[in-house]
């Protein structure tokens, strides 16, 4: 027997009250049973966003979430400034090009995080960008970007700074409010512990305002729509059929983490990370990302070793799934997923797994090694 | 105890071995395990579309399927025709209106389908409208439109013909490849048995044809980067993350529907719709739709009754969720939906409810008598 465990920076894997609850019977969504349910979650919601503003539910994926955005903030033609220091950073550029607006890419090396100076300067060269696009937890280099910081540089301009925090949320620090970030997109399949299928996001007023007056060609992505539903007078709802086993699910995880408490699940993922770092620096290997994500931890491959190869027979021979590299760094990276529903023996059972794995490719480690210094972090904290 | 039932056209019920899947834990999408059933799953829904060309997964509801058929096959600023002969045909002009197309819509009374006459005048005066958008089951009236006769027209026209399939497919007889259809886009909450939130779409060739040539702004919605994914040299995949836990429930509906038969399943669908008609009709009432869907049956409230009050009732009593009118419809008709996961029980329970319910609210009916009609419709079949 083999089980299977996904250590994946997404999807993650999902907590059994949230499995049960998408195996639900469906409710009608046009029922005060299920608009009932819908209220709560978006109540709920804000919680995990540090808003006091409205969260939207879209039903899509976190990408559909990520072009919804580029076209209510901003209007074709319009300049889009978009820190690209990874895949997901560069997919905010091509959803932006793909819809006709004017791109300006702030390009970081892969394994690095933007600078605010990068962004000051952008910003300042850039004083008709309307919004700029930005990423917490960029999940293809395990790079975490100093969020707070730009958010202070984009509150004094004009630019509106919109983050994917697809993979950061309820992983990563992250107060939208207080940091002042104008637009904020998640999905459900990382730090919400539940299947991939919903676009959550949430505006600051000022981007309430540009929805507001933004001429931009919209249907299913129309903001105005969703608020209008979700604000109705009764009973929160949807323009379009929700997802109705996916808020469901929604409503479970977000049970499980205002029992755990958003400071207490950074704090997790903070020492999952830090614990999964040290064991392979132990291991002698070396970390990719400069600041690393609390969400994953990207690692180089071994001298001579194929990436690909650790993330087949860590899927094969252990049943864990850890991901290789996107684009560029395909074959040279591998990342370890320490996200949403996961804790420290997950951590130990994966760097001791990994172990063998390396061991088997002739990779000179010592066995056990990297698993103490996971347990000396453990123990220690 | 009052238990829970859907005989709404969409969501509709879901068998359990549906149910069941949706509880099963997540499976990462790039892996052979996920991508094999995804590849099944591609395979197998073809049958239910009668279609040979592929059918594109999108993670999004039905409403994300229609803007992505006008985003992929017409261009901002050409002409869109539009069947407009109810809530649904009307959101096609939305859409279209929405996206900066040019609309001109063929405006059918609601209750009433659409005329090949009317279609032949539309596609005459319109020489170069690129696309034209149509309902197979017009839900929010309860009608079925000649598709067939349609797209004999059309095929002999340079229009392409889209139709929003969401809650006709499986369940009205549909012919994609036979009856010569460019664009066929369905949900899943209907008659595939599943909870909301993808969005199935096939097009014919010459529709291909035109998505590769059309220039018009598009990224999540991209049907060319869909294709692309699905015919990968090794395993169909997806652009982007796949909504993992209803493409397992659509393996599991997919089992059921080859089981039962496509023929079979319009059968089905077209023996509840005789009884439930039979039944509405014993009860002295009269149908709203002309030509009507055989997922749906909608009624003209009785004189005085506000059909909103039947609708409450028949949930707050006996537990079933039957829905009223929208838009100008609003408190003069309900629906019945007998649709997806419903067999001929299911009709005798809503038509005994309904007549308790009608009854109560003072209607001159004779309890039994709608039961009786259908009970003779069934066991005359």
């Amino acid at each position: 027997m083999i089980k299977k465990r996904i250590m994946a920076p997404g999807p993650t894997e999902v907590p059994p009250e949230v499995l049960a609850a998408g195996g639900m019977p469906i409710l009608h969504h046009r029922t005060p049973e299920f608009r009932a349910i819908f209220a709560e979650v978006s109540e709920k919601i804000k919680y995990v966003f540090q808003t006091s503003q409205p969260v939207l539910t879209l039903a899509a994926g976190g990408t559909g979430g990520m072009e919804a955005i580029v076209v209510n903030l901003s209007a074709p033609g319009e300049k889009v400034l978009v820190i690209s220091a990874g895949v997901f950073g560069e997919r905010w550029a091509k959803i932006a090009e793909g819809l006709e607006r004017k791109v300006v890419r702030i390009s970081v090396p892969y394994g690095k995080a933007v600078t605010t100076d990068e962004i000051k300067k952008a910003i300042d060269a850039n004083p008709d960008a309307v919004l700029l696009c930005g990423t917490l937890s960029e999940t293809s280099t395990g790079v975490e970007h100093p969020i707070q910081e730009i958010a202070a540089i984009t509150k004094a301009s004009r630019t509106l700074f919109a983050v994917d925090a697809i993979s950061g949320l309820a992983a990563c620090k992250l107060k939208m409010d207080e940091w002042s970030i104008d637009a904020v997109v998640s999905g459900t399949q990382k730090g919400l512990m539940m299947p991939p299928g919903l676009a959550l996001i949430a505006l600051s007023e000022r981007a309430w305002v540009a929805v507001k007056a933004k001429k931009s060609p919209k249907f299913y992505w129309s903001f105005e729509s969703a608020l209008a539903k979700l604000t109705e007078e009764k009973l929160p709802d949807t323009p379009w059929t929700p997802n109705v086993s996916l808020v469901r699910q929604l409503q479970a995880s977000l049970l499980l983490i205002h029992a755990e408490g958003i400071e207490n699940i950074w704090a997790r993922h903070e020492l999952l990370a830090k614990a999964t770092q040290a064991a392979m620096q132990a291991l002698g290997l070396t970390l990719f990302a400069e600041h690393p994500s609390v969400s994953v931890t990207s690692v180089q491959s071994p001298e001579g070793i194929d990436s690909g190869d650790i993330v087949k027979k860590m899927r094969a021979e252990w049943g864990i799934s850890i991901v290789g590299g996107q684009g560029s760094m395909l074959g040279k990276i591998f990342r370890i997923g320490h996200l949403g529903y996961c804790d420290r023996t997950d951590v130990l059972m994966t760097v001791a797994a990994l172990e063998c794995v390396l061991s088997e490719l002739g990779v000179p480690i010592t066995t056990g090694e990297g698993v103490k210094a996971a347990q000396s972090i453990f123990l220690k904290s």
